[in-house]
């Protein structure tokens, strides 16, 4: 569960649905796609993913003015075939052409069982889950990657040279909520090391390492070198030593960097994010990936579901380990994290409600909250 | 690198190929299925993952023997779709079934650019990655997964549930050796815990939990409690706690688990390895899956692979951390291994050396070594 603040102010999810796509809108957005990138920001937020919800608009907002983020891209499909395709973003946002693209993967799949769809010159899209979970509701498995600006250091590495590289899959169940995983293939996000800064907290010593690419706690200087691009960055899953599975996560990190941006033809690695000769940030040419699998292409969708939901009940009525209430399947605390804040509004702290308040003030709307 | 005693057996890899093979084909298994056998074990000693190598010849005999695993057994298409399928082993070994499978998803992806298939009633299939890189040779991206014997502990659980469910993808590349992730989802195998119970040394406590549910650093505990099935087990990637991303690795064996044995209709999580009501051995129930994927169904076979070359350079060119030698691209050691060991013999260590000399013995062949 996110942790919230108790003088946070709660805003009800649809009015800042409206505000962001208004907000979009009057940055030459075509209303459909303001609204669907709202949508995906917003869900973000009712998650309790905010580092990936409205807090990110002040960048988009940005993004689009300094001419990295095109609004009114039109995305091409530029290679094909009847299961898969390459779409070219036309470096727009990257939420209206994922949404896209997961729908071009689920028609494939409706037909020939399977659909995967790469996506390139692409930016930021979101949380992945968003997509993975739209192939839910056909009962297929839907899957979802994308790579990121660079924060994440290889196994012996000095220097970040990928990037926290999330990778989402979605299952559907019968009765059980499905299974959904949304997960960096970091140890943590650059989000968990700011709470633990501001807390002037040590963090265990798999999340980071310092310009030397030595293991650290200390959060505050693990920011300040990647701020100043001066070494270190987060760990991979399984922390800086092959001993504790850090090459595990290494390597999976860079399957999705393969998988989002190898593939389609994206930039990879070092090569994101760039900027022209004064400095000034050019589209962040990153790239995504996007699959669906039809159940049903491999047994009758009911027995799957009947053993899905199987699978579910051994894992939360199994024994629970010392002092552990409660064993969760991937997902689930999102699931009822949004439920709550459906109900209650979703909170926003002090500084996104500051920025939002700015951008209305900005593009000439009526203060939103 | 593999730990090679100085006074290890040395064994040039087609003697022990034909060793195994010739063995499997006593106990009724036919000629070309029990050179594949043998072939993906010895292939595992190369590579340096002797857990998965010949040192599983004298389990594979006993389940043979025991009617576990049926040597003669036919697998089967249950369940075909253009680019999918569904195989019932017929409780055969694994190796032939698989070998069988990820064939037939690549002749689904030559035709329609991705194969997938998924694989039933199965037993214990060697590495995941000797499927995976079938695919390379064709330019296309391998993915194999399978589901194990019960040893890993959810996030939170006190007992094992899953198993170390390996993943396994393989990517080619131009002129730089292809990309091989050939990885457990779990922390370390059990081979590892085996490794420091017998230097009676401590392990990191990412590794593994007692009976408790506890995190414990004594290996031998841990082992007896596996024996025993007293509770706790393997951690999964990431370690016992959120805060160390341990949910992201259960998550991960969870997905491994879904789509090794739910989509095929396998047995999963602790249905695995049943016993009769005599405590007698059954098949397995294991299943597996098995993906092949053009890389020129999404772009220009020769582009990709000149961005995995760059990719590849990026990475092993970057700066070391401090102390550290080099930077490994997944599978790099591994190739490097089975050079070194195609030259040098296999290693075989006292105990294997005696097991495979016992069931030569027990098979009326000619003492190997």
């Amino acid at each position: 569960m996110k942790c919230v603040a108790n003088d946070d102010l709660r805003v009800n999810p649809s009015i800042l649905r409206s505000f962001c796509s208004e907000a979009l809108k009057r940055l030459d957005m075509p209303a459909e796609d303001a609204l669907l990138t709202a949508k995906v920001l917003v869900e973000a937020d009712l998650r309790g993913i905010d580092s990936h919800g409205v807090a990110r608009l002040s960048r988009y907002v940005s993004g689009i003015q300094q001419g990295m983020m095109r609004p009114n891209a039109i995305p091409r499909v530029v290679h094909e075939t009847a299961c898969t395709a390459t779409i070219d973003a036309d470096a727009g946002l990257g939420q209206p052409v994922s949404f896209m693209a997961m729908q071009l993967a689920m028609n494939k799949a409706r037909e020939h069982s399977l659909g995967f769809v790469a996506v390139r010159n692409s930016n930021h899209f979101g949380i992945a889950g968003f997509y993975a979970m739209m192939a839910l509701a056909e009962d297929m498995i839907g899957i979802c990657t994308t790579n990121t600006e660079v924060l994440v250091v290889p196994t012996f590495a000095r220097n970040a040279l990928l990037g926290t590289n999330p990778l989402a899959i979605a299952v559907p169940a019968g009765k059980e909520r499905p299974y959904v995983l949304d997960m960096s293939t970091s140890t943590v996000t650059r989000g968990k090391l700011e709470v633990y800064a501001r807390l002037e907290k040590p963090t265990p010593l798999n999340w980071a390492t310092d310009e030397k690419g030595v293991a650290t706690d200390n959060p505050s200087h693990v920011l300040q070198n990647i701020i100043k691009r001066s070494g270190g960055g987060l760990l991979p899953l399984g922390g800086a030593l092959e001993e504790s599975g850090g090459h595990k996560g290494y390597g999976l990190a860079l399957a999705v960097e393969i998988f989002s941006a190898v593939l389609p033809g994206a930039l990879y690695a070092n090569r994101v994010y760039p900027k022209d000769k004064d400095g000034k940030p050019l589209p962040s040419g990153i790239g995504h990936f996007f699959g669906a699998l039809r159940v049903d292409a491999f047994r009758s969708k009911e027995d799957f579901k009947r053993d899905m939901d199987d699978l579910i009940q051994r894992l939360i009525n199994t024994p629970k380990a010392l002092g552990a209430e409660r064993i969760y399947i991937p997902g689930e605390k999102e699931f009822e994290q949004a439920e709550q804040f459906a109900k209650e509004g979703v909170p926003l702290n002090d500084k996104v409600a500051k920025d939002l308040r700015a951008i209305a003030e900005q593009l000439g709307m009526h203060r939103p909250f």
